[in-house]
């Protein structure tokens, strides 16, 4: 294993020590547990919206937490579910008095983590809500998961819930706004490589020469199949066509495009992908009105895209479209 | 080789194209020659800042075009200089009347290729001057380079030249200015694996399980030496102290850090670098007034890192935070 780190065992604390001194007067950082907050929590009278789970997808979550979108998050060990003592911090610091939304990838251990804080919340006094994301049609169960993971539309909904927050939009409001964001999201992944994860020391699996993996999960879970490499038009076609079907999108409808690196994927090959997306969904009729390309939920070094569709309303559009600081997003 | 690419002979066309796509309202992409100019090109009586070089370097340069940096980008093939005529091409594009300005890495071809194109653009009655960066400390000659070679200052070259012609100064001034940061950044990278070129379908060199590659280039040249991997705190200090030492930095002076990914690196383990190279700086008394932390200066896949360093003042420190609007940069 070769990395960039000092003790594995302490790379998530490194990591975020570094993020704080790399983003003083967006974020404030605590380690024990290992949590991400605004710099200017609690906002007083305004929803806080808190998400997180395993380390090792960065910039998710903690890239998120700024003006207009996380109030906090939770970052767990690499890969494995922050605790609810931690979940419980996070809300006790960014809770301005409005509620706290909870935004949970779908994953056994985050959802029964962030459940047993929020219930703990709960009876101190505080007004928390739930949405599990569960955006990604490759496979119905999964290594860590019952139903569907949540993988790349995360990002989505929390910058389009962040903005009605910051908006003034009530805990309920912001609670039905997750679910319509969830409904209307699907997402499909795939892998050239594996990642390593530092403590572990070894690939998670073994891909051949001339493999990829389409339908991987964003913690090297199995997908739907192993298959020889194919050019960038196959792979977008294997990754577009379920998303499709799924929901389905039909002609006509407006959509947003996420084109979502793995980690490991060069920018040039990320915009090769889109290119492809962009054509293959104008020949089905379907208008992408608005779109993100880059790495935003990864696998650490994992090689590999997901495509991501939202359909999209006005009022989706203009939450997306609202200004957004943070460390990954800015507009 | 595993890519997600169509046909290797097209693949900067194919990018430009997926990014042209995802960007429509800050750029325009010609594929023939290759050029990017940003979406309202040419701004009146406004310094054109036009750069380019060789393709695989994603964002740079291309995902620099913007109000409040680059006017235009001149994407060559992977690894190879635009030629003089895409240049050319670029500045009638970018031209406002207030004349332009472009800023060359130092290697070989692009110097020449930029040169003839400033002369040919004279000729005609274009007030072109030239910056070339040099910035990287690690060896003085190397394969592409008579000099050193300029590697991730160009990207706070840019920013700072930018807002400054955003700003009204003249092309005097602007070139005046982009000389002084250019003299006052230094930078140093290293490597743990080394990038694949679409159309040569081969790693550009071989690093053994155990090895990195300290003082590399962006092209996958040679650096200062191979060496057993290390710790993060002992990798940043075999780029932070060559970099100290050659300008030389000294206690009390305000600074830039810009932490950048050659890649293929995890941000887990690029903030867990810059943390590292914080506290480093912090012991010698140098203040880290402003950081950039990300994958701004590639070399494809390739996993590792670079250092760069800019001895801040208030001019400086005012055109770097001055607001900026493109794909890879935006506040």
């Amino acid at each position: 294993m070769k990395k960039i780190i000092n003790d594995p065992a302490n790379v998530v604390g490194d990591a975020l020590r570094g993020m704080a001194l790399a983003h003083p007067d967006l974020l404030h950082v605590r380690t024990d547990p290992a949590i991400v907050v605004r710099a200017d929590a609690p906002v007083p009278d305004t929803v806080a919206v808190i998400s997180g789970g395993g380390s090792g997808h960065e910039p998710l979550h903690a890239g998120f937490v700024g003006p207009g979108m996380l109030s906090a998050a939770v970052p767990g060990p690499v890969f494995t579910s922050p605790t609810p003592d931690a979940v419980q911090a996070a809300i006790a610091q960014a809770e301005g008095g409005a509620g706290t939304l909870l935004v949970v990838k779908n994953y056994t251990g985050d959802v029964l983590n962030f459940e047993t804080a929020a219930e703990l919340a709960t009876a101190e006094g505080t007004d928390v809500r739930t949405v599990v994301v569960q955006d990604d049609v490759a496979v119905r169960d999964s290594t860590h998961t019952a139903g569907r993971r949540g993988v790349g539309g995360t990002v989505l909904l929390e910058k389009i819930v962040g903005a009605a927050a910051r908006q003034g939009t009530d805990l309920n409001g912001c609670h039905e706004l997750a679910e319509r964001v969830s409904a209307r999201t699907r997402s499909m992944g795939m892998a050239l490589t594996a990642p390593t994860v530092p403590h572990v020391g070894e690939p998670s699996f073994a891909l051949g020469e001339d493999e990829m993996e389409i339908g991987i999960g964003i913690h090297g879970e199995p997908g739907r199949e192993r298959v020889p490499m194919d050019s960038a038009d196959g792979i977008v076609r294997r990754l577009l066509d379920p998303i499709l079907e799924d929901l389905p999108f039909t002609e006509g409808d407006e959509v947003l495009l996420f084109t979502n690196s793995m980690g490991g994927t060069p920018l040039m090959e990320l915009y090769v992908a889109h290119g492809v997306a962009e054509r293959l969904l104008d020949e089905r009729g379907i208008r992408v009105r608005r779109r993100l390309v880059g790495p935003y939920t990864t696998s650490l070094e994992m090689q590999g895209l997901s495509l991501t569709l939202l359909e999209l309303d006005a009022e989706l559009t203009a939450y997306w479209d609202a200004p957004v600081q943070t460390p990954a997003l800015q507009w």
